[in-house]
């Protein structure tokens, strides 16, 4: 038996956030993708990455944004493939991708020269791009094995609607499922109907807003949409002082399995894994910087054995 | 004498917009970019571009964004250097920029291809990315005459100080300099004073957020920051009832010499050039959207020719 407060946050996506129109076919997708990988002996895991967009107007020209590069995602995600998991990308709009994020900071036609002569060939300079060969490799072999499904969302709608078809289309492979909810979603929206269609006139004064809490969609999804599932949700937040406690107070509210905690100045060389039982610190030496070791390496390291001792435990 | 009203707009932007580092480096760039092409005899465009984030905390997590993918001003850059113009593009970080703005949409990874054998060369697979020889060739040549400072920006502070600068930098060349104001300023902002350092925590239940009005920048710099030069500002609105008499209402408050007005939906292939005396439709036709050619490419030749007479009348 559902309780009424999930019916009530069912009630709020279908009544408040627009369905995006492709969220069917999408799902479909996403519910072959797990069962031909789980059928081939694979994990899956649902990696969400980067911020989500709330249209302050309905024909959007201004929104509140959240911080993300998808750096982490993105990252992440390679590190999973690394490990022999299927991904599923939900990700933000133009935020970092696998394997090409290394490029991301650099203008392709910096990096491109003639070969010269008639050939018309154009090449990389590898000068500029030292490692380009080795990535290619790599993004190849993952199209080959076809081990990455990405799916893009822009909205908080979008990515909420989203959200909940990938956790469906995944409880079907049961423990087999692993959530990696590292995308900075809004707390707060406007909801439709007290939304202006048209732009904001700024010929009307100061601008008062009034945004509603989002609802926390880690309930369902863990109480009703994939109850067998491996969840790991994150934390940022900037004042290092009541990280943990936010990060306890996550787990005892959601009953999920691991809350990953970091502080924005420090979350490229320091995170808290936390569980209901346990809390390790992973992070990066000096050493580990210069050798160009990435903090996401360790936290999947550290996800993966844990996921696998959940699969045991549920007999999976 | 600058009015009251000038003063307070300076004070203002000293006092409530953080003022960024590299302010008086980017200057100096500026001016002597600006002074070493008007001396060869070209034109100077500062062309800005894309939208501007406004902080709702002081360690930003959360933002307020503009819609722009500036499109219109990296597309405009291309036109004016073909015109023989030297652009100043200050544009938001990641937003779209000449010529490599038509492979904005690809994954680069997608696009190269080994060239097998031992040579452990990388090439463009040119089926792929048709067009990258001529793109790379153009690249090429703006960047060998130097006739192109990219200068970025993220938030509305950055944009507004970096503008002022590059405004006081212009005056230089008088009326050869052209500022073509394409990018998608935010009309609200939280001054510095009233924002919170930390991460707002929705534990604290709903947002009410209370904006200012942004200083109308355009005022002090067509009255005193480049009281010569030749100064273009965009109308972009959803609803094309109010957007001529917005565009009028601009031109009259600020006495500046162009607006050119368009409409969300429309964009792409409609806009209206409006000065005090004249107004002119541009048009995209069918066979023109076949052709691919832009609505950028009408708005800079008519443009650039209005710039002509400006000069001329001015006895530039």
């Amino acid at each position: 038996m559902a309780n009424p407060k999930i019916c009530s946050i069912d009630g709020k996506l279908a009544e408040e956030f627009a369905v995006p129109s492709h969220v069917d076919e999408v799902k479909e997708k996403m519910t072959a993708f797990a069962i031909r990988h789980a059928a081939a002996g694979h994990r899956v895991v649902l990696i969400t990455s980067g911020g989500t967009k709330v249209p302050l107007e309905s024909r959007t020209v201004r929104f509140l944004d959240n911080f993300s590069s998808g750096r982490r995602g993105a990252s992440s995600a390679e590190y999973f493939i690394d490990s022999g998991y299927a991904v599923i990308f939900l990700h933000r709009h133009r935020s970092l991708y696998p394997y090409t994020r290394m490029f991301s900071t650099i203008n392709m036609l910096d990096a491109l020269k003639f070969r010269g002569g008639d050939s018309g060939e154009v090449l990389v300079n590898q000068q500029v791009l030292p490692n380009i060969s080795k990535a290619l490799k790599r993004y190849q072999e993952m199209k080959e094995g076809q081990l990455l499904l990405p799916i893009e969302f822009s909205s908080l709608s979008e990515y909420l609607h989203l959200l909940k078809a990938a956790a469906q289309s995944l409880s079907t492979i049961g423990s087999k499922a692993m959530f990696y909810l590292a995308a900075a979603v809004s707390d707060f929206y406007i909801p439709a109907s007290e939304m202006p269609e048209h732009k904001i006139q700024s010929s009307n004064g100061p601008l008062q807003l009034s945004m509603n809490m989002v609802p926390k969609i880690l309930s369902p999804l863990v109480k009703d949409w994939a109850p067998q599932a491996f969840v790991i949700s994150f934390k940022l937040e900037t004042d290092g002082a009541i990280l943990l406690d936010k990060a306890r107070r996550a787990l005892d509210t959601y009953r999920h399995q691991v809350v990953v905690a970091n502080v924005l100045d420090s979350r490229r060389g320091y995170v808290v894994v936390v569980t209901p039982e346990t809390q390790a610190e992973l992070i990066l030496t000096e050493e580990d910087v210069q050798n160009e070791v990435e903090i996401e390496e360790r936290i999947v390291s550290n996800l993966t054995s844990a996921h696998n001792k959940f699969i045991t435990q549920q007999g999976g």
